[in-house]
């Protein structure tokens, strides 16, 4: 009785049938749904019976039938921002999984607007986390109307059209440029990557040293030895430097130290990210990183909540915001 | 005529009708089939009246119609190899779009064998390319028997059970330790990072190292100068390591110049992967690295000739094969 016809695969019908339970229940179980009143030796059953018979859960028949995926998804971003959003994505990847949600990275990293929210809805996601750059009103209007139920932004600052997770480079910049200034530094300059996609943060934080020192200079400088090289041998660096991150800071210093000039003697350099790699620069690297004020645990509950309907989806929300925290170590 | 009603989303029907061409055609179009000879101006009418309707052609439809979700699923890897993994993945991205998949990266780290096949068939992939060690024969079966078209393995060595693609760790070792000896190192040891995850690909370069030079060492490290500096300290370290990636290289190359030693007069020094910090490292880093003897376009274009069956699905199959490429530079 336990078996199904060998030539389809079972169904969740066949998995109640064997259980004993009926098919909601059934749903309920395999989605590990935290709200539903199952005892635990129901799921136990449900659990075997499936087991027994190799039923999967269709995430394509699920959608068709609830309208509702569990796809959490977060198109790739322009700024390759690497090791730091790698670690933010498995922390958040743990958390939406244990809500029932599947947390999926995919698409290309430029299309915006209307473009951009036709090729996600492919994927019919509950909930889209994006850079907020990329939005506009009528992507996210037709992302709610196709039944996306949260969408979410990335930005330097709340965004008008939806909720946004803050990650405040502007007061990076801005805590960067004060250390800077209270260890003596009496002229500052920061730098601005020229690559496609960094160049957005590094405007955004030289503009928060600038609240901090509104003459600092700025820096165009692209992820290359000789050019870091010319900079530095042009010879009108100024004693303070806010060098981006901590690659273009290991960058700058390399210049600094191939001309002959001293860390931080001649001139103080301060990173962003705090890599592994800031202690084993010499000098050791001060770093300025994104400190999570919010938990990726919260994060995931806010977000489950608007997808829920339990919160509101609204443009200017803060979801959740992080903020810059200082680490001193010897270049600055 | 070209509206719908208001209450339902548009349907590829409603963009056929609205066109005047057929379903199939609105079909080849939207997923921009390049095998569907269609003209470019009955492309151009379909585009525009999906434009005009807002038709969002629906993955999860698609995969209940056709059940080929066009989803080539590459679960998280537990080595979180970043940078070079993540270019990569954006190339492949790239070759698999314009040959109308999706490549989607999600998933848990660590399941295997049934349970991780179960948790990737929710999305009902096309394709899987997962490291081979996360693939057990009932656990391909069942991917087989679900609809996955292409099972592909990625591993240091051909896979009994799946086509594989070979990043050959191995050969890397060996290369570098051909390196090491040929520069006149007499005695070689091999960094195997402590890290889970790291660990496989680690052993598997030393025995690369190790059939070069049989009586190599092997220096288990975690990825902290507390360790680094405990190793070098206690003075027992050949003049030849192969540091297993560049960043363990840059680790050992801190520890070896706080402890008064010279790189490369008295320990020669070769990293692996190639990354930017190699020529910002003093001295500057020599490295072995993968080089793609088939293209990312070579690869999107094997494994899409798998789905279509074009091409066999069979244990030992090659796929692709990344071998070593020696980058050589001042530290070895």
């Amino acid at each position: 009785m336990n078996t199904t016809r060998g030539d389809r695969p079972p169904t969740s019908v066949d998995v109640a049938r064997a259980a004993g339970v009926s098919q909601a229940t059934v749903s309920y179980v395999l989605t590990d749904n935290p709200h539903a009143r199952v005892s635990e030796e129901t799921r136990r059953r449900v659990r075997d019976a499936a087991a027994r018979l190799g039923y999967v859960p269709d995430a394509a028949a699920r959608t068709l039938r609830t309208g509702r995926s569990g796809i959490v998804l977060m198109p790739l971003s322009r700024a390759r921002v690497g090791r730091l959003a790698q670690q933010v994505f498995d922390e958040l990847e743990e958390e939406f999984r244990t809500r029932g949600y599947t947390l999926v990275q995919y698409g290309e990293r430029t299309l915006k607007g209307v473009a951009a929210a036709r090729s996600w809805l492919a994927l019919r996601p509950s909930a889209v986390l994006v850079e907020a750059a990329r939005l506009t009103r009528p992507a996210v209007d037709l992302l709610h109307a196709s039944g996306v139920r949260a969408v979410i932004g990335l930005s330097d600052q709340p965004s008008p059209l939806v909720p946004a997770v803050v990650f405040d480079h502007r007061a990076l910049g801005a805590a960067a440029a004060r250390h800077l200034v209270e260890r003596g530094s009496r002229r500052l300059a920061a730098v601005v990557p020229r690559e496609e996609g960094l160049d957005a943060m590094g405007r955004a934080r030289l503009a928060g040293v600038r609240e901090v020192v509104p003459g600092a200079a700025r820096i165009d400088l692209a992820f290359s030895e000789e050019e870091a090289g010319r900079i530095v041998r042009a010879g009108d660096l100024p004693d303070g430097v806010f060098a981006y991150n901590d690659e273009y800071a290991m960058l700058l210093i390399s210049a600094l130290k191939d001309a002959g000039l001293r860390v931080p003697e001649d001139v103080a350099v301060v990173g962003a990210d705090d890599l592994p790699i800031c202690t084993l620069m010499r000098p050791r690297l001060t770093s300025v990183h994104f400190d999570a004020t919010a938990s990726p645990a919260d994060l995931a509950g806010e977000i489950d909540g608007i997808v829920r309907g339990e919160r509101p989806s609204v443009g200017g929300e803060v979801v959740a915001r992080f903020e810059p925290r200082l680490v001193i170590r010897a270049s600055a």
